[in-house]
């Protein structure tokens, strides 16, 4: 099993949101979507090895987890719209639970994913051991942050686990990229 | 300099779509919208070194070329409908010519952009030679299809000019996702 963790600061954590506006007026939930689609996506279907946790931190309501996994998924498409009627449709559930097949409201934050995951996870930072190089655990959880860096206490509480810190290449990419790069190296594994 | 070429077999070739409807009603326009965002998208930036050509067949008119150039772009968002929103200003102009900075309609389809590039071509194909592998020409012109794979006319266009024929790995993986793992590789060297 692979899963990646990523890091909304500001994405909405309530479902009034409007599907023509994703880049505006959701604290850059277009970012988390586009890593729903390097998740999973494949030619013809889904990876099915693979969950997602998408870590938003709001406004308006408190942290929330929207959690997809891969082997239940339906009525996933590539485009960034779709996907967000699926988020919006978990963030509408306002308690833990399950919406579409497949993703699932967690009334969590990061701290308690770190709680699970913490174990095995791997941190992507820009000044990282490369990927190409780097010795994975076997069932890794890639942690992985928005637009904005990690906050310094986000940083101290993944620091404090000990994970290893890998980075995709020389140049400094968006989450989505990233998200793309680690399961093609995984792929090859 | 390197250079993507994507062919949309059903791409729209009129300005008259929706932004809102955009995985529906363009002829998968949104599979070359991603294309856009992996060929250009750095996290603080727009890669300047690169161009894409995105060779629409429509309907409903003949073929055209979007053509944008990395030097020279201006108010690329990587979300995928502002985006649209530029690819639709470009086809508004119907007759050759730039749209906004960086941004150009040509009327022309694939057949030109092979005689103009065919001599550096890399074909993108599922049973290639791995991209890690694989020796590129200096200014490389890499050529992906969209959710169709090319016609048989198209493939033999293509042969012709001997192309290198390379893959980004295992699984079979849509356009956008093979663009970021060839500029990650380009980036590494």
């Amino acid at each position: 099993m692979r899963r990646f963790i990523v890091v909304g600061h500001e994405a909405v954590t309530s479902d009034d949101f409007r599907l023509d506006d994703l880049a505006g007026s959701t604290g850059r939930l277009d970012i988390l979507l586009r890593c729903v689609n390097s998740a999973f996506m494949l030619s013809h279907g889904v990876r099915t090895d693979t969950e997602l946790f998408l870590c938003l931190q709001g406004p308006p309501a408190r942290p929330r987890v929207v959690r997809l996994v891969g082997s239940e998924l339906r009525h996933l498409n590539p485009d960034e719209r779709s996907t967000a009627a699926l988020i919006r449709k978990a963030l509408a559930l306002r308690m833990q639970g399950r919406s579409t097949p497949g993703i699932y409201l967690e009334m969590r934050g990061l701290k308690g994913l770190l709680e699970e995951y913490g174990r095995d996870l791997v941190y992507l930072r820009e000044d990282g051991e490369d990927l190409r190089a780097a010795v994975l655990p076997d069932d890794p959880a890639f942690l992985l942050s928005d637009h904005r860096d990690l906050t310094p206490e986000e940083e101290t509480a993944v620091l404090d686990l000990q994970p290893r810190i890998v980075s995709v290449g020389p140049r400094s990419l968006h989450a989505d990229h990233c998200i793309v790069l680690v399961n093609n190296e995984l792929d090859r594994v």
